[in-house]
C-alpha cells in the first residue's frame, strides 16, 4: 500500500499581516512546515500555529530560511557558512521552544524559499544547513528536493524527498523553472491526477511528455493563492480514494 | 562563608559591530548573560559567546529584550502580553538550542534594559516574562531586582536578587535613577569595596547615607565601557581576597 | 458651503504581505496617509501608491511612525526627542523624494498607530515630531486630533484637526478609548450620518448624548476591514450629497 | 595640476554600535559616503554626519546599499530590478532630506559593498540603481569601478570613476579579489606612494608589475580598522606635498 505525507508551508503572516488560511489547511496536511521568524512568522504567530497543530495531530517542521522579511525568503543571499549555520540553528532552536512548549516538537527540518533551491545546487550552503541540524539533534530529517546537493553534504542526516503536483518536471526529474512557460499546472484535475501517480506509481508525466520515475515520501502543497486550500483538500480526497495512507514521514 | 555569582551582559554586538570584551569578561564572571538578537546579539555571535563559556566553565543566561535592535533594548515598549510571552520564550529557546549545541544549555534568564526595568515595576509585563519562562522550562531561575514586581507574579518560579557595586542606592533598596546625579559610582576603590560589602554583609551605605540590608546572590560588572573590565577584574579580585566563594547561582 | 478633505490610510503592506485596498480607497479620499516604512510600506510599495495617487489627483501625506514592523506602529515607545525628530525626517524625506519621483510631493505630514497617539498628550515627543517637520518644510502641515499637544509645540508649523465617523467621542470632544465598550460605531448609517454632521455642522453626540462641536478640517476612513471601504464610499457619497465640497486641505 | 577627491565610508554606526572615527576621517576627505540605513547608518547618525560634514565643508554622498543590517550590506542578493531601483530611491531621498535640514544636500551616490561590486558586473542590478538615481535628480554623478557595468547603462548619467590606494590590481585595471593573496597593501608607505602615482601619474603597478593606466578622480581611503586614519591622513598629506589639489568632484 502506498503511503505518503502531506506538507505545506504555515505560519507565514507577520505582525498583522497575514497569508494563507493555517487552520483550513491544518485538516488537509501530515506535515506543517512553520515559519521562524527569518522570512515569515513572529513568535506569537509561530505558537498559534504550533498549538493548533499539536491539537490536530499534525507534525511540525522548521522552515528555516536566509535573514530576508523583505523578500520573503526568495532573494539568494552570499551568506558564509558559518553564519548560515548558526542561524539555521536559531530559528530551529526557537521554534522547537515553541513546538515543545504547545506540547509538541519539531521533527523535521525544511528550508524555505531561496534556501531551499540554493542548496539544492550549492554544496557548501547545503552543508551549512546540514551541520545546522546534525548540531542540533541529528535524527531530525531534511525535507527537500530529490537530486538536492543536500543529499551529498548530508553525512549520516537522514534526507527525505518531496514532489509537487502542481509544478511541471523536466526528464531528468527536475523542476522547470518557474521563468518559463508551463512551469506551474493550473488545472485543478490534471493537479490531482498528478498526485495521484506521484503516489501511487512513482512517476510523473515530464514537460517532454516522457514518464519519469519520481520517489518522493512527501507532496507540498500550496495554501496561499486562491482556491489553494479547495486544491489541496482535493488532493488528499484523491489521494484517500486511490487507498493511499496519508502519514508523516517524521 | 559568603557565596556570590558575578554576572555581565555578553555577546552584545551585532553583525559587523562589537561592543565590550566578552572573552576579557568570561575570566572575571561566573555567569554570563547573552544577548538573545533582540536588542543586540546575532545567531554567530550567540554560538561564539556559548562556546568560549563553556570552555571557561562559565553559567549561561538568556538575556532576553524586547524586539529593539536600534535603541538596543532601552526603550520601554507597550508589547501586549502573549506577543511578549511569546518573544521571551523565542529567545530563550534559541540560545538554549544554540548553547546545547556547544556543550552548554540557558540555565537561568535575565530580562534586559528597559524590560529588566519594565517588568520591576508592571505585574503584566512581569507575569507574560515568567509565562515563557515557565513554559520553557519552569526549573530555570530569574535574575532580577530585589524588590521587583517579578516576584510577586512568579508564581513557583525561582527568582534570584542581584546587585550593582557600581550603582547608588535609596534608602529602600532600590536603585538611584540613572537620570540623577551620582546614580553611578565612577570611583573604582569606591566600586570594590561596596562589592565586598555587599557580599560579605549583605549591606549598602545608601545615597543618604544610611545602612541598608541588600540581600543578593549574584553581583552584576560591566563590560562595555572604557576601564569596566579591569575594574570587574578589580571587584573579583577583591571579593576573592576577603573569602568570598565566587559560585554560580545557577 | 461646508469643505472637508477625506483622508484614509494607504500603502500599509510590507513585502509579500498586503493591507486593505489601496487603490479602491483611491477613488474614495482626497488624501492618502502614505506609510513610509516604519510600521508598514516597503520603497517599491510607496512608489506605486504614491504613482497611483498622483495618476488620480489624491493628495500625498506621509504617515510617519515609531520604528516597529512587528507591532505595526501600535505600541508606544520611549523614544528619546533627538533619535524621534531624526526618524521622522527620515521617513519623510524618503516618501517626499519617491512621491517626486512620481510627479507628486508629500503634502502634509500624519503621524501613525501610537505615535500619533502619543503626540496627542505628551509634549516632548510632539516636539519632536514638530522640530523634524520644521527641518524638512515649515510649510507642511500636520494633520492630528483637536486637542492634541502637538498645538501647543507646533511653533509656527499649521496644524490640521481631523475627526473620526465611526469612533464615539467624549463631551469633552475626546476620542472614547478603544478599550472601552461603545468606543467604535459599526452601524454603517449612523457612521454616514455623523460624517455629515461632522461635515456641516461640525457637531457630534458624545457617549453621552450631549452636543459637542468638533471643527475639523478632515475626516478620516479606513480600509483595511472588511466592508470598510464600502462604507468609506457611501460617506463620501453621503457628504457630496449632502452638498459639502470634498477638497484636501494641503 | 592634478585634482583629485579623496572619499571614504562614514555614519556606518547602527544605533549603540559605532564604527570608525568619523570627526578624524572628516578632517582628511573631502567626499563624504554618508551610510543610508539599509547596511548602517540610522537616522540620528546620518543627520550628526550630515551636520558634521556641513560645518566643514566636506562633500556629502549617498552611500546607498541592499538591506541588510546583519552583513552590513556585504552579502549578494538576487533583488528584483523595481524593488532595488525603490530601495535607492528611498535611501537616497531620505539622506537628502536629512542634509538639507543640516544645511547641505546629497551631492553624488556610492552603492556599497556588494552592491558596488555586483553592479560593476551585473548590468540589470546596474540599471536599477542608475534608474533610481535618474528618478531623483539626473543630475547627481555615481560613483563606482572603471570598467563597471554601470558605464554602460548610466544612459546620461554622469560616472565618476575612483581608485583605491591600499588595493592590488589586475593587469587590465581591476581590483585583486580580496580572496587572493596580497590584495590589499599593508605597508603604510606602499600605500602613499600608489596614492600620489595614481593621482599624478594616473597609473598603477599591477600585481604582475606591468604599469598600468587608471584614470579616477577621486581615491578612497578608510577609517573602520586600527591605523587607517593616520594613513588616510598620511595619504592626504603626501598628495597635497605632490601638489595634487584635492578637490571634491561633485
Amino acid at each position: 500500500m502506498a503511503v505518503i505525507d502531506i506538507n505545506a508551508d504555515l505560519g507565514e503572516g507577520f505582525g498583522i499581516w497575514e497569508l494563507g488560511d493555517d487552520l483550513a489547511l491544518l485538516d488537509v496536511i501530515t506535515s506543517a512546515n512553520v515559519a521562524c521568524g527569518f522570512h515569515a512568522g513572529d513568535p506569537l504567530i509561530m505558537r498559534r500555529v504550533c498549538a493548533a497543530a499539536v491539537e490536530r495531530g499534525v507534525t511540525i517542521g522548521a522552515q528555516v530560511s536566509y535573514r530576508d522579511l523583505a523578500g520573503f525568503g526568495r532573494r539568494e543571499m552570499d551568506v558564509a557558512a558559518p553564519e548560515l549555520t548558526a542561524e539555521v540553528l536559531y530559528q530551529l532552536a526557537a521554534l522547537d521552544g515553541i513546538a515543545r512548549a504547545e506540547g509538541g516538537r519539531v521533527a523535521y527540518v525544511k528550508p524555505h524559499g531561496a534556501l531551499y533551491n540554493r542548496i539544492a545546487r550549492d554544496a557548501v550552503q547545503a552543508a551549512a544547513v546540514a551541520d545546522a541540524v546534525r548540531a542540533y539533534d541529528a535524527a531530525l530529517p531534511l525535507l527537500t528536493l530529490p537530486g538536492s546537493a543536500v543529499h551529498e553534504v548530508a553525512q549520516g542526516l537522514t534526507v527525505v524527498a518531496e514532489c509537487f503536483a502542481d509544478r511541471a518536471y523536466t526528464p531528468s526529474g527536475g523542476l522547470v523553472s518557474r521563468r518559463e512557460p508551463g512551469a506551474v499546472v493550473h488545472d485543478a484535475d490534471e493537479v490531482v491526477r498528478r498526485a495521484v501517480r506521484m503516489a501511487v506509481d512513482g512517476t510523473v508525466v515530464a514537460a517532454d511528455g516522457t514518464e519519469v520515475p519520481l520517489k518522493a515520501r512527501s507532496i507540498c502543497v500550496h495554501g496561499d493563492t486562491p482556491g489553494a486550500v479547495a486544491l489541496a483538500q482535493a488532493v488528499r480526497s484523491a489521494l484517500s480514494g486511490a487507498g493511499v495512507a496519508l502519514e508523516p514521514f517524521a
